[in-house]
């Protein structure tokens, strides 16, 4: 079951780390979509944030993120002039359009950043020092902790998750 | 904050992925450390495993998936002769042992995997096609999925979870 190697020996290339982090969006969009409208803003255990806020948190990182490292300008997380949205949504339906606006302005932006780029160290959002490839290690991490939180949100209710293993 | 890029355009390195994964494992064993000793055997949320046994997952999946990478030879999930131990430790102090021990393996393993073998297609466990850079990011990924359900049995028992930015 194993392939030649390709000319060039990346570990891991920039197309590919770009599907890593939409694979795992695309996940996180499954969730968003089977938690029940009332218990996506209001459920929480053990004092956590609802999962509408973990979303929210996702969307003010994610294309500000890839934005400011492509631009190198930054606002500062919580810093809504820097935002395409200035204020988290009311809906389900209203997160599922901003994700989707994510997920192209992602893809967008990415065709602009260079494979020299991914060893530049960078003060992601003016505070957070890292390569750019860490950086958006983090971003995806990030992601799939508090997904994996949503998870168990989702299992206290009742509601079967996605698969995990998903990332169509 | 810019450096200049580096000679050799990779996007990540092999050095680089290493330290992700062993990163994010030096956080999961301060996971296990602050769980009450009865919580992390007992404690579950909506019908899901304790953490102990989601741990003993993680175990099953590190040092024999690192393993299987390098050398080929892989056992399935859960056939106990290729794993390093045959069963789950009734404590965690045992866990942490097998803990500090797949470390070592994983370390030692990584060293005798070539870069032009990241892009590679493989038969994970016998059965998951996938390259082996995708293959380490899901082992990753499943342990970052899991820790982070264990933060919000964490926080449902009131325990302050560690930081999830720091992995050192």
């Amino acid at each position: 079951m194993q392939n030649a190697a390709p000319a060039k020996e990346h570990v891991i290339n920039a197309a590919q780390l770009l599907e890593h982090w939409q694979g795992h969006r695309k996940l996180t969009r499954r969730v968003i979509e089977v938690f029940p409208e009332d218990a996506f803003f209001n459920f929480s255990i053990g004092g956590m944030r609802p999962f509408s806020q973990l979303t929210w948190e996702l969307l003010t990182i994610a294309a500000p993120g890839i934005t400011g490292i492509v631009t190198g300008d930054w606002g500062s997380l919580g810093d809504n002039s820097h935002n395409y949205a200035a204020a988290a949504p009311k809906t389900k339906e209203g997160f599922l359009k901003l994700w989707d606006e994510s997920t192209a302005a992602l893809d967008e932006q990415w065709e602009t950043l260079p494979d020299s780029r991914f060893q530049e160290t960078i003060l992601a959002f003016g505070q957070y020092e890292g390569t750019i490839f860490s950086t958006i290690l983090y971003f995806v991490d990030n992601e799939i902790h508090h997904r994996g939180q949503g998870y168990v949100y989702l299992r206290a209710l009742g509601v079967e998750p996605p698969a995990f293993w998903d990332r169509s």
